[in-house]
């Protein structure tokens, strides 16, 4: 069987992108320091740790009565032990301080019994079970020791590590810079979203799902606009790409049919330009990864779907390297796969899934499709599935790992 | 055992969420028009249905020739069948026309043969292989047909859902409202964050984390600020909340401990105010749900962790109900608990997991917890895993179904 030649040589994904990575060398961009309330999301930087314990004292866990625990041991709901109500600083033997959830334990009290497991008697109160030393008592560091890590570097910061950072008395953190990204869209028949396309032309949407998929990783999409089919045009818009942004990205015109329009375009703003074209996946085979003024520059195909999956394989790790994260996979899960579904030997095949919930069983639908360009099979799925390179298929009944990229149905 | 006056009934989840939700009659806030490229993440108000077929028409789907399927029945690699390239508008019998990606397919032809399944000769090619009527076409209205819904209402829109709305032509969405959501902290411990807590003060962290959270699922938050543990200042600055806002959050002061006096501020400012006060949850179980001025006023415990929790089992809904979302659980899976966990009858336990995958099995190390307040276990965390009100405990070993909040790490 004869092969194309752009495509003699299809790469497979791993080997692809360790040949690119380490021609690229990509290192963690700049931080910058911002205020805590406008970190959310943002990747921290470098590892915080704690100027002091957390909680900073001994504090009680819950309402209740601030006590020494011996005072309780022989307690019971049919012999309860009296204890004397005060409002000392000091707790002293037999006596108790009414203490609220949050509150420093008073000098002198070990433990906290529960409102619940106490009764109110004329000055003081009766305990009705007994109490373990220590019990319902925060201990001082409990949550974070002075000097601990409290949350590591390259943590994409959620509302609870806000939270932590904050408690820890920090007014400011130290965040990775978001990368910029350039997205280029090339092809004559290309037209911008909002025009209405005549019927040999396409609507450009590569630029506008691409920068969403940016957004939600944490990185900053600016817009090189449609080139036409143009070698010098090309170059010229990717030479500005490359000027303003950290990546930049090109859809369309890398399948080896437009004449490799985009690969020579790169290969003209300088070196080493391409280094890889041709990658044994499916959809997004035409895909090509370069390095141009040492930044990366990725070609996915034309295809809306196959763009996002090649985004996905290559663009995402890439990010992920300048925002210096070590791995951040998307939600998986285990599913029974419903159908059989045949693949190709020799390519990677992503097969985009529908997941649901039935009596806490998960299934995945494959969503039957032809053609990589069809975008109604990413919004009817929610996750994806890997069949690997030496797989023939899958079969009914199966269980399957699934990526998730968007919410599961409970049926 | 005596139980506490605000306590002496502690409401199930789903009863408390229901007698809540029926008082309250919650309807979808307004919508908004707002360009398509800035709606990613937002809620679609209304079906967007297509306007046309889309592919518009049958195009190719991948690199190669249009031809008529039925020329190539006999091919074969020993006996290859010949093609003469045309360049006419019209594909006659025995002509292939070159055509890309994408491109309608000319009239005449039905089907396309895969460049690689091709040699090319000097006027024509080689067909190497019978090509199956319709191949490597995709039909016009095979991704989404005229009139059908290609986004359903209450969709929250993910970068495949923008593309495919750009791609049917629509340059604005309708969109649902970001619901405001005031946040008011209570406790005269309390100082804001950044300020530097002395030894009986406590940094309030439960603003920047809720803010967190309502922003995480659409949402925008406004700040009330701290209110000393004072009625009147606590009924002040709700009543300024509920004019500006549509949900209010009170963290502190909910604990039968603290003298109830949120639920007496919020009483004091209208009718119904308090609907349910206490809740059968661990944490969370002082949780408190009103109505005021027809608007939903949370009272979520001061305990950040017990905070969040609240949050997830009651704001989350309200705020889909707001957003006109039916449904959107956290990604779930299914893991293997690495521990004996003890519950409590009566109680729905929220148990802070850590998940992580080995050997495409995925386990769930329960974090070790004691007192609700302790932030780093929710930083420990990636997941909780609910025990029912009538479970003792969870067995080592046993399947439990995890909600995820945060990123597996694949050990």
């Amino acid at each position: 069987m004869p092969r194309l030649k752009g495509f003699e040589k299809l790469t497979n994904i791993e080997e692809a992108f360790s040949v690119f990575s380490e021609k690229l060398k990509a290192k963690r961009l700049k931080s910058v320091q911002i205020p805590v309330g406008k970190a959310f999301g943002r990747i921290l930087a470098i590892d915080v740790k704690a100027d002091y314990d957390l909680p900073r004292s001994d504090r009680s866990a819950v309402d209740g009565y601030a006590i020494k625990a011996q005072n309780t041991f022989e307690a019971s709901q049919f012999n309860p032990k009296r204890l004397r109500l005060t409002e000392d600083e000091q707790v002293h033997e037999n006596e108790a301080r009414q203490i609220w959830t949050g509150n420093p334990l008073p000098p002198g009290a070990d433990t906290v019994v529960m409102l619940e497991h106490t009764r109110r008697i004329r000055d003081g109160i009766e305990v009705l079970t007994p109490v373990t030393l220590g019990e319902n008592v925060s201990k001082r560091g409990e949550d974070v020791r002075k000097g601990e890590i409290a949350v590591g570097a390259g943590t994409r910061l959620k509302p609870h590590h806000i939270g932590l950072l904050a408690a820890l008395g920090l007014t400011h953190v130290r965040v990775v810079e978001k990368p910029e990204v350039a997205l280029l869209s090339t092809g004559n028949e290309l037209v911008d979203p909002g025009c209405r396309a005549e019927s040999n032309q396409l609507v450009d949407v590569n630029r506008l799902i691409i920068s969403c998929m940016c957004s939600e990783l944490g990185a900053k999409a600016t817009d090189l606009g449609i080139a036409k089919d143009d070698i010098d045009e090309i170059s010229a818009r990717i030479l500005k790409g490359l000027e303003e942004a950290d990546v930049v990205i090109i859809t369309g015109g890398t399948s080896v049919g437009h004449a490799d329009l985009v690969p020579a375009a790169v290969n003209k703003v300088g070196d080493p330009g391409v280094v890889v074209h041709g990658v044994a996946m499916r959809p997004g085979m035409p895909t090509a990864l370069a390095i141009l003024l040492g930044k990366p520059v990725f070609m996915l195909p034309g295809n809306p779907v196959a763009a996002m999956i090649g985004f996905e394989v290559f663009v995402r790790p890439l990010l992920f390297k300048l925002l210096g994260i070590e791995n951040d996979p998307r939600p998986m899960l285990k599913a029974k796969l419903t159908h059989r579904v045949a693949s190709v030997l020799g390519r990677r095949v992503f097969l985009r899934v529908h997941v649901y919930e039935r009596d806490n069983e998960f299934f995945a639908d494959p969503v039957r499709i032809k053609g990589s360009g069809i975008l109604s099979t990413m919004t009817k799925a929610n996750g994806y599935v890997m069949i690997p390179e030496d797989s023939e298929g899958l079969e009914e009944g199966e269980s399957v790992i699934v990526h998730l990229f968007d919410k599961i149905v409970v049926a």
